[in-house]
């Protein structure tokens, strides 16, 4: 039975939230050694792996123009008009976060700014296997596209016979990805941070991955640039009375149904919707195809608690700092304000989470595990960088040569204040 | 001697830039064993390295606001007008930085949004020891401030008297830290991410550190969101004929004396001006009391580079990605557009580093070791986060709930499509 708990009982929020760990030593030594050696042996290092990971004898890394031709023409035309207008909303989205180079004129000649240039090469990781989400190339695509990213590289993993899936590849097409290589798991990290033969060296990896994805992400670190490291996924959904439990029912299993770690939690203030969604939730679940997965989810990490107030909803919230958050309350603009740490909002009774998965546009990776507190969600800021710009006369100069040198001085940089004396 | 280089005979780029590696292991198990000591035992455990590491006996870890006005007391009037000045021009620059949040209304009355918060909480970290740098407390609390940051936490290792420098508490004071207190090391870094019975846990740690504090933030990353592993730093500098070898030569010692891993590098397309610097480095050199540094910094790692076109002399510093890059070339402003990846870039030959460092406003906190590939100087955009937000009506809802089901069967996520169809 999924835990339903008063929060009037509760001593600590940690009764609420027992969030996974993300357990660094097992995997570290392997992962260090994959690396290691494609950092030395290239593109056959990546070959080997593919044998005995993938069971996939590869001969070209790199996917043709043709085999994704191939592959985009055999998707269905439904699919393929899903996608672009997935696109579009994504793009649309998106472009509203580009921001302007600027500069500022100041006295004495003084002009100060801030250029912005997007990351020249970008790698995208997509996972393969079992899980096969179109939607990921997407989101991870699409703000790289619309920062001016020249150069946006896509690794995934190949099946049993040496491919990576149709649909797959026909988003890959329709994001605008650049080239498209056979590879995953960590070897395919390492190859886009240090280059193979085969695959260029980038400046940032972005994109979703099992265990040992996550900690080459995290091992290489510094070196190259990576989005962040993600947790499972996360819904809490905030609820009055006047709230549907059908509804919400159906949306902390659309969560549950993605990973038996996935955390769904219904946040109350009405004993009768806490109630009537523990009911459904049981009754919808006998439905479903993943339902092993969604039981062991709702079962281990689901939650139902009830609140007094809805601020009291709002202060657990916050402090969860959820990756999703749902209001479902009678106007849910209304406590907006109160939001501090949550990572996508979706707000009313019509705005199921499942339309952010996939279609309206706003990016769907978005921070797990509480690090909304610190987080965003995956943007355009995501693929473009800011350089400072100064350039003062030398009469602006002489005015503050003074305080350069006192500051230097204070700081026993005597090179520091020379660099000025000597321009006067 | 400096190494001349010509590029014309220059088989790789690695010819002229041997950056120093970050090594890992040697500090990797000392550090966790801090972390993890100061994890369970807290206070006691900082005050127990205090001892270990600074000589000093600490009875109570928080500096008092008696103790930070007797410091600010202490400091001399003029350096509290540089501060002062150094501080308006920061806050002035990282203002402009600011953002709103926005939603837009779309047909159906859909509402789409970005909201942005201030991170809660962050720690600034700040070295102690012989290195007393005041400047480095404006450029990591002022954008912090301006970014609306509620509890900024200040932590620095106190000398064997057991206190924090003067100079630094003052500029503290002054940029608006909340709270101060005496620890430094990976312990600091511990107390900041894990919070102990004194010192809050933070969302957020930046600030510069020796190998042990790096490496420290590295780890804890994650846990707690870090600015960036900082490198030795690093001058390059582009200068035509009308260059000035004795402002050039000063320019690239005050990056020599701060650390002998610094790097000072001139691409020059005269001769004349590669020769000139090099006679005027070692003149100058005599007369720094930091001589020893800047001539190991000049010697290992400073290089003067002689190209045939301005172009090639952009290509290298491009692919450097230096954190500070000076132009100094006749019309400097006109080859902006062509510089992709640098951190701060100083127009001119009244513009040398030594400005930015303290008092020009633009950040002094700078990608280093080429990661301005991929990284931004530090800015108020380190200090928030963004939120989505998105409304739908049932009306839109409806006009979509076909693609939303295609695109999750596709996926075969039963329970995402059962999610929209749940409410029609």
């Amino acid at each position: 039975m999924i835990k339903v708990i008063n929060y009037k009982e509760c001593k600590s929020l940690d009764d609420i939230l027992l969030r996974s760990q993300f357990s660094h030593d097992d995997v570290n030594e392997k992962v260090k050694a994959i690396l290691e050696d494609v950092k030395q042996n290239g593109d056959n290092a990546l070959k080997k792996y593919s044998k005995m990971f993938d069971n996939a004898e590869i001969e070209t890394l790199e996917v043709t123009e043709k085999e994704i031709e191939e592959a985009y023409n055999r998707v269905d035309d439904k699919f393929k008009e899903t996608l672009n207008l997935a696109y579009n909303n994504i793009e649309k989205f998106h472009k509203k976060q580009l921001r302007n180079s600027y500069i500022t004129n100041e006295e004495d000649g003084i002009v100060m700014g801030q250029i912005i240039n997007p990351i020249e090469k970008v790698g995208v990781y997509i996972p393969g296997g079992t899980a096969v989400y179109p939607s990921t190339v997407l989101m991870n695509v699409i703000p790289a596209k619309v920062a001016g990213v020249n150069e946006i590289i896509l690794v995934s993993p190949p099946n049993k016979e040496g491919k990576i899936n149709d649909n797959i590849l026909a988003a890959a097409k329709i994001a605008g990805v650049n080239r498209v290589f056979k590879t995953g798991g960590a070897q395919a990290i390492a190859a886009l941070s240090y280059g193979t033969e085969s695959i260029p060296k980038v400046y940032k990896i972005v994109g979703p991955g099992n265990i040992y994805v996550a900690m080459a992400k995290r091992l290489v670190y510094g070196e190259v640039s990576i989005d962040m490291v993600a947790g499972p996924s996360e819904v809490l959904i905030i609820a009055d009375e006047t709230a549907n439990h059908i509804h919400i029912a159906s949306d902390m299993l659309a969560q549950a149904e993605h990973d038996k770690l996935a955390s769904s939690i219904l946040v109350t203030i009405s004993k009768e919707i806490a109630e009537k969604t523990k009911e459904e939730l049981y009754k919808q679940l006998e439905k479903l195809s993943r339902k092993d997965i969604a039981l062991e989810s709702i079962e281990n990490n689901g939650r139902i608690i009830i609140t007094e107030t809805i601020d009291e909803a709002i202060y657990i919230s916050n402090e969860i700092a959820p990756e999703h958050l749902e209001i479902s309350i009678k106007e849910p603009f209304s406590v907006l304000s109160k939001i501090k740490n949550a990572g996508s909002i979706f707000l009313g009774d019509y705005t199921p989470e499942a339309l952010g998965d996939y279609l309206s546009g706003a990016n769907h990776v978005i921070p797990t595990s509480g690090t909304a507190k610190f987080a965003s969600p995956l943007s355009v800021d995501d693929f473009i960088k800011k350089s400072y710009i100064t350039y003062y006369t030398k009469d602006a100069l002489s005015k503050v040569k003074d305080n350069i040198i006192n500051f230097a001085e204070h700081e026993s940089l005597e090179a520091h204040a020379n660099s000025v004396k000597v321009r006067f």
